[in-house]
């Protein structure tokens, strides 16, 4: 079992980042951390992140040649973004959804997401623990396809 | 570590109601689960079903004299409880919130929760793991704070 | 053939409650007048009023297993109940709105149903009359499945 | 007492048009049921079915000076015609709104009704039943005034 | 000069028709003192009246051949009706728009007129006096033309 | 008969202010022919203009204890001020609302008005005209009281 | 005289809930100051607490019998319960709402009152007072009937 | 095969009216180019301009009985007939919308469709080549059933 | 301690106006009542009244100077005055706001105030008493600062 | 004359995806049907596909030098994208806007377009018609110029 | 060149006033900053400041007679007077808004203005630098007329 | 001090593009000016333009770790784009907001702005000066901090 982990626009600066907000936790962190997990679950992880909407669509699409799953934290284009619902939407493959902070807190226009209604199911509000869960959750649904 | 799981109205239908959405687990398989769950983690866990809200605030209540947290799926009071909120606001222990069905599929009116921007977090859309889920997510908050 | 017939909040008072907008009659002249007109349609009918939307649930659930059909006068929660409405879809019964009055006349929040999406259909309008009517629309249904 | 019963647009293709919402009864159907009712009751009718608004408003006219009341399914009007609800509320005779489908089931703008408040009551949902429970409705109301 | 009275529907009941909101005036009274102001001002008046919106079209439309310009009043059309706006608009021959009441006292759907923003101005809430000063008003917009 | 003429605000820029949308006409010019008009219908005018929705009200106020009745254009108050609609209210004597252009031809936050709701009537689009339409509405309306 | 006081949801943990909010008094401490206040006065007092929208309509039909007014504080139910109103209504004994916190200043969702049309008048923002206050003006109001 | 072209309201002042939005083309012209091109497509053409909308709706209804498909354009109908829209649905046979001018540039109003959802697709903003454009469309669609 | 007593427009034809909706007190006698009460609290009262906006924000400026309070009913200024909300939050010192009758009855503009957000608390719908409550919660207020 | 075609986000995978939505035909099928038709209409195509809104961008800006004019499928930009439409109004060359899918069945986030308004026009819902349909479209609006 | 410096509602406050929002500055010591950027740029200032919407309007009616721009900080009138919005479009000279605060950062009412759309642009954000930027531009625009 | 000067989409075109919403000014000219103003302040300057999303945040990003503010022009993304906010909040410097044109004066969609709540303040109106004033804005904010 193989899954790629996209992360959206500024996630790169985590850590760095509003940590009143997002935790102290790097990119580089939660990474290594899902990768412990998945030796532990029995599953091959890659990861990529981008700014652009253009290149996680992108990846998007070449995900599904070669992956089983998508683990997405589509951050600020969650709210906006129909081209990446419809490009998860086309490849057809399961994704999960995952926020470190808990959306609902927040300013209105965060409470909404394009993404949801086309993923399996979504998990906010845990910081580096909503990726943990939500390789969980992923790696569970598609051993019960 | 003891916890309470709250299920919120018509839950107890688990497993004859509309399958299509729910699934086909009982509540009571849901219960076994946790339970078989909370030894691993080690915690203690208690459970009260009920389809009044009044009652399910009166347990809220209860809770925070017993508990150091608590796993809710607030089921249609999910949408429109401000007492329910309430009551989880004032108790002050961390509380995660679970749903069966991914919530942004369904009707608009479903989308939205009042009990949301008071809890942890949110976790959607996984059937019973979406309560196993939760279940983590809650040791591993209280174990952190 | 057996029927439940559900009264909401408040309908305990009718009779003594603002005529003007709900007429003369009592809940007991209702429901003889139910009985009556069962004993011309050969079927049979239980009863049952509540203020509270978690006992109109658990009446709900129950008459799952002994009634072919409900009839529902939801009064306030007509316009509120989420979890009313789950209750009906989730014990797969055939189900009849009625309202004394028509909604449609009074304040804006009342011309709406979150009940009747699950009914087989609303009768509103006609006092006394929208019960009965509602029980002939109820049994005829039934007969016709 | 005599009776005026009006189908508005697009009824006279009953039976023929998409009965996965309408039924199989055609218009001749509906109209011979009550014709059989009328005579059980005591009264008479009178039929018209138009697809203008505008001949349906000649004859919501003309009713006044023939007819004790009206019964009328309004169809696609119903959500759009202030000039049809200004009609029946300028004759002044009793009027009760029918439905063959529940409305509250089908597209938003079939939810609310121009003509509503300005009947007796509205009753939908239970195909040519509907047709029949408002002859009733409108019969007991004028024996009543 | 010549202009075209148009009577919107269900105006030919004036008088018989809910004189708490219309006044007492019937139609023949109104299309009188009318034809009596015009000899006065020196110019000729043709009137219809429909509850037809396509025949009120077709009469704006035969105007634009042989008058000079309209007075209006379209009644529940007014809210509604974009087809009667165009063809007002396409002829572009003046047209005032008068209404017997003050629809800005009714309910809310009366407040905004489809009609207005094609003609010169609006007058309502003068009972037949409205009619009157429109028809001022017309013969003076077009004098100046 | 005595009636109050009241200007709103920036109408003492009338003439010199967009002639496209107010024409060319001054203040001065509008107050001469309602003098004129006032002497054939027999009454007597006073006049006065503020930009200050305090002073107007100040007017309205006193009015109530010399006059007859108000014509009033409110201009940029008409949409806002729920003051000017007290006052109008409070002192009890009929209102004619006239405005030079035709508000349903600009901007929509000028389609509504506060005011319309406790005038007699609204004229409007016809320039000076307005204002001697207005006076012939509200010299007939009392008139007739 | 007697009065009901009634406190809605979660009112039975004040003094233990958000004091940032709701100050630091307890429940009994307010209803012991209504005490004194009311021997002043010269009238009766009962107490009623309930998380259960339902037990609090029991409890208001029930005042009808045997009391001369209500005092209620419907907590997080003044926002959504029209079944509180429509029983504060039915019973027609007078009520006035009070609230501790002022609820302009907190979230949009608790600026309404569905109870507020059927009271006598509305009072918050004043801790304890607001109880207190509420029980002058209440005592007021019925001595003044 | 044969297909009937509808035109709706004011269609027939087509040249005559407002060029700068509608071009200089009379229906004739527009009338004759189809004829022209549905020679070359090999397929049988016939007409109806209709300011009604019964009319439009009766001739929609005959068509089912006689053609293949439907080539129409509601003109302002487009915007508020729900009875267009379910005359079309209930025929089942295939119609293309189509539009002079591009309804997107225009007034908001005119943005929406109430026909679209139960047509093939919708062509706008190419004067009479939308016409012919939509011919060709239908021709296609219906050549590939 | 001090307090400005601030009336808003059109409160000077209190007595006068509507007694159905602001009862049969003048502003004399209410200002007599108040100084009454402020005797027996031992507090010493000053009184505004203006239809002007900018005159009664002059006068929440000069009392920040001489003043402990104010006790404010901004009348038909109370739901669009942004001005004065701000001159109260700028002087800093505590405000309660009352309402003679009870906007949440009246209409929907009525219902949400302005100034609100900056008081301690509102009172309404409580007539001359709404005054001398909030002169009461005014001075418990200050008292306990 | 010589045309540039742009396809937006995922239309890449035409052939693969959803074929229930957009069919079967892949976007190499389209070009090679658009070429065959370019060649009998005299014209010359060029082709870019991106799913990146910045690289659209950068394409619509390059075409204004070299093109006649743009065929455009802005797929899920269609509907947010204020940036695609301010190039295509900034190039000043003719656009015409197609889609596979009629837009107006779908979600109603798909029902508006940013693009329509600087488009000569749209055409959807005719698969890979629609593309063919708007290049005659452009051809003839080019060559009218 | 000659400029009115014009400062609305509560202004006067400044410096004394919520320092959080506003700074610390005075109006004095702003406007002496302004004195001295006019003397180097090389033009002239008046100044006023008021409390009244319509002393306000009376300002800028005078200052069409004697200056060449408006320099406004219309404060809390900014998002509610259509009057001073009227009176700046009338007097026709060249108006630039601004802000001591970032309008955008606060309450959702206050990012809207009436004045922008009839002002050459607006300025926020800067403190006192808001106006001394605002000079600039006023004095850049209207050398460049 | 250094300072990132960011252009948006389409901004490449300036001076190519729409003068009468522009003018005639190229990117070239303004970036010149800036250079010129900045040697006056004394500060360095460094530029980019993009039509992307995410080079620009790419940018934001980078600015970050070499610049003391950001000049910005997000153009068509800053109504939509939660991503560029996202990131200029998160890099932490102070950022200005400007705009070539009145944005208050355009279509309702480009009033607001995601950007403003996250910039030290906001310029727009004053075409090639709004960078000029906002380069002073940036330098004099950064100076003073």
């Amino acid at each position: 079992m193989k899954f790629l982990v996209l992360h959206g626009p500024n996630l790169n600066l985590l850590g760095k980042r509003e940590p009143g907000i997002y935790g102290t936790q790097t990119l580089e962190n939660i990474n290594s951390s899902l990768v412990e997990l998945s030796s532990v679950l029995g599953c091959e992880l890659s990861f990529f992140q981008s700014n652009s909407e253009g290149e996680l669509i992108d990846n998007i699409q070449a995900a599904a040649r070669e992956c089983d799953g998508i683990l997405i934290n589509p951050a600020a284009y969650t709210h906006t973004s129909i081209a990446i619902s419809d490009a998860l939407s086309a490849v057809g493959i399961p994704c999960v959804e995952v926020h470190l902070s808990n959306i609902h807190r927040r300013e209105t226009f965060r409470h909404s997401s394009m993404v949801a209604p086309v993923a399996v199911g979504q998990i906010c509000g845990f910081g580096k623990d909503s990726y943990l869960l939500g390789l969980r959750a992923l790696f569970n649904h598609v051993k019960n396809i």
